[in-house]
């Protein structure tokens, strides 16, 4: 359960604790991604070292292979990959509907017929089996099933599409309930949709909220949109969302944007963009996004970040990590991601200071100034 | 310097501890390779915790990118990698003459013409270049310069090539004690020769034992040869080099060659295949040689190895690591390249303990007949 802990008096920016089978976050958080049951390139034990407090498994990739039956067999996620740490699933739906563009999804108000990226495979989820798969996997928090309409839909198609999702929330909560029997976990979250349609927002917004869930997530944002009308349609949702339920913006890793949708009372992140950006050669500090293969590293004995106490930076200059991207040797990679991850996870571990000090917007201000002045 | 410390009963295997400027490695010992001054996929902290007394580093490719000058002006390769550990480079001729084979390499008695593998640059190593360059960066332990001809050239060509090598060894050790000056590292090793040929085995490694050099290395072997003729090549050059210096067998890393040759008096290995085989889903334990990927791992909740203490085996089920490498996910690699470097590490580490109680023989028989067993 959540607990809304400080309020920051000049912005909506609150911190919280959400309470799972496996422990407690506090909030505002970034989640690592483990997309097939392993964050990219780190081992359990990094991820405690990055003092990440919640990891993400997906729910697509899981079921196509090695299959939920597998990790149920196996003792659920927490088990198979021996990790005791609060983990989350998503329900498959925005994968499902990436694939749509290659014309391989067909949905209808029963569920989603969609063709596997890895053999062609023809498959049909509903928002009844995307729960029961969840189930499987074993995750503390759960999502329901929702449509993430693509970006070039109709003002008419979003809606259409934020209806389903309202009425697959509905079923997902059935479903879930009844899998639920005497247990208390998982926590299922709903998510709001709308497109970039302030008024649809709003109504998603308050329809979810309406469901008194243990979580709201705010989904299809981040796919391409100006960073400013992500920026106001995070304006437009939150304040629908109950403050006493955390608030968990699907898909969004930047730095710059953690604070901006912290400050709109955004509790909750998670993106595979530390981690992509690092296989990339790319890396994150206080002067905002570098490329570590550029020649102005080669024989730099600073650490990535200065101010940095991941293990890369205790232990590795810039040079040397250059040289292993440019080898394309994974102990480069390994520590680009571990220095990213670490970096959004302390970015919200700081924010978290600032607001119960009321000096969130002062912390903000001050980062966006140094972060983003190339 | 190096000192003798138990001699098996029973075979030629013995015990010892090589004492270099970055610390005491006890042999016999399994080196792990890190060619591009990176273990693959380990960090510093794995090499330390899989119990490695001491890393390879290879010398073409680090001169090939980033390049001597670099990691000299970087402060060498121990500042470089932050690693504070006992190092050995090759003498890049190895790597060189593997070039030979799409005749990018010209030799003559001077040094050898050879093409960059990574742009087709052209370059010339000489002895006097190669322990130049070992010196630049820096390692605890440097090679002489060889040739090593390919198997299949006449008996002729390896007398000749030999000899060469002879040559080339006079003029590194005038070269290193040249740059030595008042230092008292790196040491020097000297390289046997003489492919296939027993008798030009025995005279190489007269000749190399006549230089007094502060270990003697066998080169050339593990090249393609049958296991049989390999073992009879180190039975057929152990007895003439010196019992109170290190022996070491480069390029040999399989479990049964490692007994098979520390029985035979031999003290220090290399070899990428640990980290090779791991790259290709395959990990050693008691019982052999593996495929994790084997469909009978599926649902396996037991670690590869019953008995063994890596971190893979302490933290992760067969299933689990199947289902990294299926998917190519780097945690799947780093785990499997942990535990061969491991195993092999660990069984050097057996094998002291056997001999200090005259038992080698005895664990050798024991452990081929399980390891061999299928």
């Amino acid at each position: 359960m959540f607990i809304k802990k400080h309020q920051d008096q000049n912005s909506l920016a609150r911190t919280g604790e959400l309470t799972t089978a496996h422990g407690t976050i506090k909030t505002p958080t970034f989640m690592p991604v483990g997309t097939k049951a392993t964050v990219k390139t780190l081992s359990n034990q990094e991820i405690k070292n990055i003092k990440s407090e919640i990891i993400l498994a997906n729910t697509y990739h899981l079921y196509l292979r090695p299959g939920a039956d597998l990790v149920e067999k196996m003792g659920g996620l927490h088990k198979w990959m021996n990790h005791n740490i609060p983990m989350l699933t998503d329900s498959g739906g925005f994968q499902v509907f990436s694939l749509g563009r290659q014309g391989n999804v067909k949905i209808d108000d029963n569920g989603v017929t969609f063709k596997s990226h890895l053999d062609g495979s023809s498959h049909y989820f509903t928002p009844e089996k995307a729960i029961q798969i969840q189930h499987q996997l074993g995750a503390d928090i759960i999502m329901a099933f929702d449509e993430c309409a693509p970006a070039d839909s109709s003002k008419e198609y979003f809606k259409k599409a934020m209806t389903r999702t309202h009425n697959w929330l509905i079923r997902s909560i059935k479903e879930h309930q009844k899998l639920l029997k005497d247990k208390e976990s998982p926590l299922l979250f709903g998510i709001v949709q709308g497109g970039m349609h302030q008024d649809l927002r709003q109504e998603s917004a308050k329809f979810i909220n309406s469901l008194d869930l243990p979580g709201n997530a705010i989904g299809g944002l981040s796919v391409g949109e100006s960073k400013k009308d992500m920026y106001e349609m995070i304006s437009a949702v939150t304040p629908h969302l109950s403050e006493n339920k955390p608030r968990y913006l699907m898909g969004v890793g930047t730095p710059e944007d953690l604070v901006e949708a912290i400050s709109r009372g955004i509790d909750m992140f998670d993106c595979v963009n530390p981690t992509r950006i690092a296989r990339h050669g790319s890396f994150w500090n206080q002067d905002g996004q570098h490329t570590i293969r550029n020649k102005r590293f080669e024989f730099d004995s600073a650490p990535l970040d200065q101010d940095c106490d991941c293990e890369a930076c205790q232990n590795h200059s810039r040079s040397y990590i250059r040289h292993l991207l440019v080898e394309k040797e994974i102990l480069g990679l390994r520590l680009l991601s571990i220095h990213n991850l670490h970096f959004l996870i302390n970015l919200g571990r700081q924010s978290q200071e600032a607001i119960e000090k009321n000096q969130f917007q002062a912390f903000k201000d001050n980062f966006l100034s140094q972060y983003l002045q190339r």
